[in-house]
């Protein structure tokens, strides 16, 4: 389970890609294997949750790491790369944002 | 705060507007007040949860409704419609997308 709550100061990474519905299971189990092999090792990960759209045309990976810098430092990871570039020779199109803040509301709150 | 959990099987709908970075505090002001006094009262609300990027020319709504029926009765509602079409005549595009399969992972898992 993961929480967005803006107390954390969490750097939210939130990628989409655009995938040919024929490709989405193919690049969702990349992406999932990078996240175990991977990304969870590296230093200042947090999370990942890969969303798959009704159209199956689109893979959000919703991921949090714990500094920009810490995301930036994966960039140039040669493991986390290759993977990377793995995924990028799937989907068709892909677009990492990094946010810096976050504002949250709940029926709960 | 929010959590990611396919447990729950709510609907997710992540939200990217793209916006002009002079006016992205008019957008989110604009998100807010429409979370708070429309959105929030509508059947089968749960959470919006408003991201701003680093380089604020993306604004990115992680929201989550109980089902995506109540989804698609928001889009056809009155109140809800005024806002959206205020939301895109600030924003220079966005691109609303809903989820049914989601896969997570934490580092506390």
């Amino acid at each position: 389970m993961t929480t967005i709550d803006n107390s954390k100061n969490y750097c939210p990474l939130i990628n989409v890609f655009t995938v040919s519905p024929e490709k989405h299971l193919e690049l969702v189990e990349l992406l999932k294997e990078a996240t175990e092999k991977v990304m969870c090792k590296l230093p200042g990960y947090v999370s990942a949750n890969l969303h798959i759209s009704d159209d199956k045309k689109t893979i959000t990976n919703y991921a949090q790491w714990a500094t920009l810098q810490d995301f930036q430092n994966i960039m140039k990871n040669e493991e986390a790369q290759k993977h990377m570039k793995l995924a990028a020779s799937i989907a068709t199109g892909f677009k990492p944002i990094t946010y810096n803040s976050i504002w949250t509301h709940a029926n709960n709150d």
